[in-house]
């Protein structure tokens, strides 16, 4: 994400003063309910989804991701290459190659 | 997101051969329930939540949203500054301004 | 639901002294993370579930469901019989025969 | 739940034709999607929810399990009582009493 857009993002909530509600709680909540949102996009019908309700849920839920990350001092990239590492190791290429098995299966 | 962070994301699943499983709504599914997994870490108790157990999740939920903004070749930046531009005509701030309500109810 | 299997989840809580956990809100959000689980069993594959995941995860949705009832003293046949008298006003047989359209766009 | 809510569901639905968009999958989308509207009533403010919003959502979660369990020909008392027998295994009341540690962790 752009540091424009983060700056937006940020100055959106400054000026409503709304990060009182933004506890790491409610944050994780409303992403929740977001992504909610998006799936339901796909709900009846997977295959012919509305692209612009698919691009207002996702934008959604990454506008109250990046509000999350600020509210925990987190790095985006810290976080995603901290998971990264873990995935690699749970999923060795050979094993999972082509196969959808959660690895406590594998 | 650093691109370096991006291309990691695509190799991991290009390497196992995983797009095939990277339907636009089968992506949706994952991230609705990765940011559940989020939400669990809140769930009994708000105030003490276990920071490696948020910081795991929520990367979850953003390498999944970055799946899905591939795979439907958004740009990150577009969708969220599209999705502000209606935020702030939802919520006029003389309006917004330290209230929670929704904008359907303001 | 049997009123000796709402006697057995009652009684679960009250041994466990775990009403103080079971607000209001903490219980919709255990309903929403445990139907996420539910959800997972239909992740990547949707034709080929395990049943017994399936299974548990819908009892733990249901089990959460009644506690709620409870904490709200709600009437399950009730309130579904309400929102059936509002869905069958929202979705006119001759209108949404066949049909998996939302009622705001029928 | 009452024989004759659960025959006015079933008609709901099979008078409408909507059988067909009701594959166990699909089913357990929308039991997500409704908890995560549930949850809704509860994002900003713990303390003051609409108790209409929280009758209508909860009533939507349970009518699709009721469509659930009619598509799977599960019986409810039944996957809840072999989930309760679990939870007791996994739960005993000398470690639980009063504590809201999950079992892994217990």
């Amino acid at each position: 994400m752009d540091i424009k857009t983060i700056n937006r993002i940020r100055q959106f909530s400054s000026e409503r003063d709304w990060e009182q509600f933004h506890s790491p709680a409610n944050l994780a909540k409303a992403i929740s309910i977001e992504s909610s949102e998006l799936l339901e996009c796909f709900l009846w019908d997977e295959e012919n989804h509305d692209l612009s309700c698919v691009k207002e849920e996702l934008a959604d839920v990454l506008v109250y991701c990046r509000n999350l990350l600020d509210k925990l001092e987190l790095d985006e990239d810290e976080i995603i290459n901290e998971k990264m590492d873990k995935n690699e190791a749970k999923y060795p290429v050979e094993k999972a190659k082509g196969c959808s098995t959660k690895y406590d299966k594998l």
